[in-house]
């Protein structure tokens, strides 16, 4: 019998690809979406839908979670609010799209559904600022935005909930992620996105501070097979892994990647806008040593190879869309 | 001119005594309760009620605050709820009474207040199990309570606005605090006010574990002291301080304590109740050391006289209330 995943926020950027993964892996798959009309979850989902059992429903409503946990094998919380800028600007609203959720699943699952695997999407954004390079989990966490405190605040419910109730969880802390779908011109959803689709109309790629930060891109198949792990191995269940990509790469660095494998574009010099400043953290290469260690995974995809392959699906949406 | 302080849940254990600690120190005083004619403000508030401006409104109201914080030089946001083993049966309650009421008076004061001055009461319970006594404010923090978690989770937002938006707040890890009032029979209350009011009626207090779990116990006008220091003391700002008592005492040695300043009562060793061991985080002894050399605060009433203090007021209203 084929194992039976909910995944919340099912037309999200990582929602997407990990139905698609799962799907792939012989997995049973319900996608729980807001509106399964609304344009952007029909574009998320295209050729897959068929293929998904689709639920419309608040990932947040204690009734369609209690209902939907008692049904599968894992359960994967997708559904929240991207973008450390944004979070801000509406501080309240992440709190609950990014916290409150968190915590009503983890009581969901303690009172329903204590035989159910989960994982928490974490960030990199937990430990703010730090100080050596690559970061290890066990470096103290000090977020430096509203979205970095409630990520860490994620963690902490679902690390507490495995402690006293025994809920088998775990936190992936994610680098910066990118692949096919990321395409929005808020930064919100990724710098790889923005710069791809901005390269893509042969427009100029701002860099911030001389684009000399140092990230480390991790790429979204690559994370779909961590997370796939990360519910399934006994081994992951009460701990924190980080998600990353191989390595650091500077901005300046990836822009010209994309330059490269775009074809078109430029690259200027830009100010720091104000609001982003703000919440940087800094140069962030993380270290995926544990992640070998315990789950035997390592990221794949080189930014190059990655790069490639999101700009092939983005050409053919844009051929598509002419 | 006098100085003006708002503070928030002014009817509680804490807030109450620091309204009079405030008082007799020379300030204007405002004071939010929700119900000024529910009888605990009453009897909470006895003897200082005309001394206060006394207003009525919810803590997390954004109006009320709005209009508050602009017309006050400090705000102490003392609502929220205590305990936590409570903190697990209502989890969701509990982050919006101690984790979204501060982010939303730090969006108040960010807007329209930055001159104000704040302090967060935060708790030893952030902290979570410890290796090493007694604790300073470096030693990493892992809750094991929805409680301590949300302490946590307010205390960054506090440390977050002080960076990103200048709010002049810092934070208070305050353990075991005691003294007047806190006389009830629910433990969340403290285990200090509840020995009281057990032994003063004779009966038996029941210790979990044997006893031998250290703790420090902080009077209340002690802590008082700290508060005022922490909104006047500009090297306050943006930092993290342990509000600790005069050294680590264990349960027994406590429980002993109060039966020879009562006169009354007994004790017996009890089994921990599941709940309560769910959340139990052993010995906690916390290093004051820091608040002295930054802020020139010691505690100075030691656990026998704030022992007797607390027992001589709570023999009065014993004895008016028979």
């Amino acid at each position: 019998m084929s194992r039976r995943a909910l995944v919340l926020g099912a037309a999200g950027f990582l929602g997407s690809h990990l139905c698609r993964h799962l799907l792939e892996s012989g997995w049973t798959v319900t996608a729980l979406v807001r509106d399964a009309r609304a344009p952007y979850v029909v574009r998320r989902l295209a050729g897959i839908a068929h293929d998904l059992r689709l639920v419309e429903g608040g990932a947040g409503d204690e009734g369609v979670l209690d209902r939907l946990v008692a049904d599968c094998d894992a359960v994967f919380p997708f559904a929240g609010r991207s973008g450390a800028t944004r979070s801000m600007t509406a501080p309240l609203l992440d709190l609950a799209a990014n916290g409150a959720s968190q915590l009503a699943l983890l009581e969901s699952l303690r009172r329903h559904a204590p035989h159910v695997r989960t994982v928490f999407p974490g960030s990199r954004l937990q430990y703010g600022r730090v100080l050596e390079l690559p970061v290890v989990e066990e470096t103290p966490t000090a977020p430096v935005s509203v979205y970095g405190v409630h990520k860490a605040l994620g963690e902490s419910y679902h690390l507490l909930y495995a402690r006293v109730y025994g809920v088998q969880t775990c936190s992936l802390r994610i680098s910066n992620p990118y692949g096919p779908g990321q395409d929005r011109a808020d930064q919100a959803f990724g710098v790889v996105g923005t710069f791809l689709a901005t390269a893509a109309r042969g427009e100029t790629l701002r860099l911030y501070g001389g684009g000399h930060q140092l990230r480390d891109y991790v790429y979204v198949r690559d994370l779909c097979r961590l997370f796939e792990l990360a519910v399934t191995r006994p081994e992951a269940i009460g701990d924190v892994f980080n998600a990353s990509g191989r390595g650091g790469t500077s901005l300046r660095e990836m822009a010209e990647t994309v330059l490269d494998v775009v074809g078109s574009g430029s690259i200027a010099d830009a100010p720091w806008p104000d609001d982003a400043a703000a919440v940087e953290t800094g140069d962030y290469v993380g270290s995926a040593a544990k992640a070998a260690r315990v789950l035997g995974w390592q990221p794949a995809v080189s930014l190059q190879d990655g790069l490639a392959l999101t700009w092939a699906e983005l050409r053919t949406d844009l051929a598509g869309t002419r």
